[in-house]
Parts: C-alpha cells; sequence; structure tokens
C-alpha cells in the first residue's frame, strides 16, 4: 500500500491505477469507513482513501483541535483491507498562502446542518472538489449517516459536471443502535451508554409513519419526547424532510427522512433514518 | 469538425481526441479568439472551441440580451481552422432547474471589476469548471485582454487543483491599437473612431513608466487626461495594479499592469497593457 502526502505524489500513484473508488475521511475509521472500503474494493480495480482532516469546514478552532485523530492504526486498517493508496495531504499544501476560492452550494446546503455549521458545506465541497481532480476516481462512496452531506455531494457534483459517480451506502450501527462516528470515541461512559436514544427517537418517528402518522408536528414532538426522557435536552434540532430539498413539510410525504443532532456534553451528533 | 450541443455528446467526442487544447468563447470571433486557436493547434492533437453566451456571468439582462451573436459565422471560422469539435452546449441543460453550486474567488477577484460587475467572476469561475471537467482539456487558452479574468482562472486553477495549463497569450489589436472584443461591434462608427484613444492612454502611462516614473497618481492621471481630452468621460476605472494582486500601491512596481474600463455610448470596453 503505498502512501502519498503529496499531490504530486498522488496524481503519479493514480496514473498507475485503473478504474478507482475512493472514500474520503477524516480518518480515525471505524467500521463504517471499512465497509465503504469494502464495496469500493468490490466495484474498482483499486481503492484510494484520504486521512485529511479538513480544516476549513470546521466552524470552531477547538472542535478542529479535539477531532480525534490515529493514523497510524488507520494505515494498519487500511491495508488489510487492500487498499491502493492512502492519501494524507498537509494543510499546508493543500491551503497555501493566497488560497482563495470555495465551491458554494445552496439548495439542500442552506438547510439544517448549513445554519447550524456556518460555512461547514463550502468547506466540505470545496476540499472534495479538489480531491476529484486529483484523484480523478471513477465512484467515490459515503456514509448515509451524513445525509445531508451525501445530498450536498450529489449537487455540486451534478451542478460541475464532475465525472464521478457518487455512491451513499446504509449507516453502519453498533448493536445497540449508535451510528458509526468518529466523534463517538469522544463520549465519556456516561454519555457513550445514553448515545443509543438518538436512535431509539428516529425509530420512533419511523414506527409512527409506519402506523400511518403525516403529521410532522407530530412525529417531531414523539422523537423530542424520547430524547428529553433520557435527558438529551441540548437538541440542535429533530426534524422530518423531504429527501429531496431537505425542507420541511407539515405532512411529511412517503419517503421522509427523520434528521437529528444533539449534544451530549462537549460532542455534537447527528444521525438520520429514512421514514418510508 | 463536430458540433456538440449536449454534455453526452461533448464528452463522447472528446473521448475520440488524444490531447486537447481548448479555448473557451462566447462566440462572435474575433482575430483574438482566432489567435488563440492557432496556438491551441500548434500544442495539442486536436483544439475544441466552445461558443456559449454564459448566462451566470452577466450582471445586466440587457447586457446579455445585446451580446452579440453569429453562430453559423463562428461554426464556418472554426472550421477553416482545423478545429476538431465546436462545443455549444443548450443553458438549460448546463443550469437546469435546481442548479445550486457556484464557485467562488476571492483575491483578485475582489478588485476592479469585481466590485464594478457584482457575480461576474463566480459566473465565468463556475462556467469554467464546467467546461473543464467536460472538456478534460490538457491546456486551455485566454486573452490577456482580460487581464484579471486571466488571473482568476489561475486562482482557481490552482485552488480547486484542476488539472488543466492556463496559457494567457498576448492581447490582438485592431492597427489603430483598438483591443480586440466582440462588443466592439456594437459601437457606432463615431465611438468605433474614438475607440482607440483607451490604448492611446495605456501606451501613455508605459512611456511614463519607461522615462522612469512611478508614482500611481500621476500615471492615473496622464491616463485620466487622455481619455477625457478626446470625451471618454464616462470612466470606471483607471488605474495602475500589482499584477499579483491586482491591488494597487503607491508606487507601482517594475512589472505593473496598467487597466481601464470606460463606457462609450452603449458598450463598456476594458483594456489592459504591462508597463514593464
Amino acid at each position: 500500500m503505498k502512501i502519498c502526502t503529496t499531490v504530486q505524489e498522488m496524481r503519479q500513484a493514480r496514473a498507475t491505477l485503473g478504474t478507482v473508488g475512493f472514500v474520503p475521511t477524516m480518518g480515525f475509521l471505524h467500521e463504517g469507513h471499512l465497509s465503504l472500503v469494502r464495496r469500493a474494493r468490490k466495484e474498482n480495480e483499486a481503492v484510494i482513501v484520504s486521512l485529511f482532516v479538513n480544516p476549513i469546514q470546521f466552524g470552531s478552532p477547538d472542535d478542529l483541535a479535539n477531532y480525534p485523530r490515529a493514523l497510524e492504526r488507520d494505515i494498519a486498517l487500511l491495508k488489510e483491507e487492500g487498499v491502493a493508496c492512502v492519501f494524507t495531504p498537509e494543510a499546508a499544501e493543500f491551503y497555501p498562502q493566497g488560497f482563495a476560492t470555495q465551491v458554494d452550494v445552496g439548495g439542500v446546503a442552506l438547510e439544517l446542518e448549513g445554519p447550524s455549521r456556518p460555512g461547514h458545506f463550502a468547506g466540505v465541497a470545496t476540499v472534495l472538489t479538489k480531491f476529484f481532480n486529483i484523484v480523478q476516481p471513477q465512484r467515490a462512496y459515503f456514509g448515509q449517516k451524513d445525509a445531508q452531506q451525501c445530498a450536498v455531494v450529489q449537487r455540486f457534483v451534478q451542478d460541475l459536471n464532475i465525472p464521478v459517480e457518487v455512491i451513499t451506502l446504509p449507516t453502519w450501527r453498533e448493536d445497540d443502535g449508535l451510528a458509526g462516528s468518529s466523534r463517538n470515541s469522544r463520549l465519556t461512559g456516561g454519555e457513550r451508554r445514553r448515545a443509543p436514544v438518538l436512535h431509539q427517537a428516529l425509530c420512533r418517528a419511523r414506527d409512527l409513519v409506519q402506523a400511518g402518522e403525516r403529521r410532522r408536528a407530530v412525529l417531531e414532538g414523539a422523537m423530542r419526547d424520547v430524547l428529553v426522557k433520557a435527558s438529551l435536552t441540548e437538541i440542535d434540532y429533530v426534524t422530518v424532510v423531504n429527501p429531496e430539498t431537505f425542507q420541511t413539510q407539515d405532512m411529511v410525504p412517503e419517503n421522509a427522512l427523520a434528521l437529528l443532532a444533539v449534544r451530549l456534553g462537549a460532542v455534537r451528533l447527528i444521525d438520520n433514518l429514512p421514514l418510508g
């Protein structure tokens, strides 16, 4: 497995490979990431994984500084998975003095995580555009856990005619329902025990929809009840949206998507569940 | 010569070509464009030219509506030049309902034409990113007449790691000094006779710099005098900048660039001249 730290190294390594599946990550890999890598191996001649904690998608310097890192362990895991190439660029080369370009996405990017994390999706779209131009993959793999990010990526890839197929795979979950996230490692023992309540709240909305409920206010109220009863009161949003627009409707559509963002102590967790 | 009107046609045609030199234009071709095409032919196995009046780079609907068009004549000219492929996309396919992405450039894009034409450079950067992703050229050719645009293109191509070499060729001029521009066709007879004064003003600044003058205020005053004496008083800007930053300094650098934007009746003309 080749490890590339510069753009030039990465371009040279890529030129030796056939069809490429690309898995962009911020490292501190979990089973969710590895499920993307395994699918990418099946569908392409080679897999490239990036490990890069992208500074421009963090709003808060604390959040960036506290984001967990485990480069050597990540590299060992990817080697076992038969990855052809790991790309760990330096921020100084990726964003040199004078860097002045941003890929701004409107539409779906303006909802939920958009206002909650100003600049976040522009940072994501900008770094992915750079990666796509350097790695030139046939396919790129993302987890449904970041449902809105997936929609934003689909949007700008289509709008800018980037020649890559964007593939979204189901959220990987722990046995107790907690969605895989690098941030889970920052939960205390007590927080970790309460964290599955996020998924339980989403499941409650799904059960109600399957029983015929379509009123958004009722669904949101039910999810909020589940959270509050478990003393998860620092709720950023709990909602049900149209998955094409990420906008709310009073009566939710058949293919509605429930999403939430909740703070447990120092950690902000997000999760979502298709209700249809 | 193949004429492609859809993205799919263009991708298919491109796949049959080797190295490609790309000349993006808004049509109504003049000798300046053709000089780019000829250089592109020398340096690449095939040349692709786009003819597309890009709606999102126009601030005013009037300016867009009045932009001159001559598709059949353009196609005949390009055929004579041995161009492999002409790409004339439809705006409805390029910017479909729901289109929501913009490539925003800061730095050099924030000066001069930036505030004069809000949204212009974002429109240029967005359409060129689309073209680069579809046409996938090895090299792209631009005229120095749009000096700031050239700097903006260099900026976002570098920032987004787009694998294309950006090549800027000298401004093509009529015998009387007027810089080639599709907009020249919209000048009345009287305006056309006065239009070379733009170039004369720039030459005045160059003569002064060659005689040792470095004070920006003096150079700008001298250029303004030349314009005003010819009754060209609708001056958007007349200035001398650092060509790397497009910012002004009180004492101009050795490689300074003089630029101006002047309105003649209904037509806004721009021009520039390296003073070093």
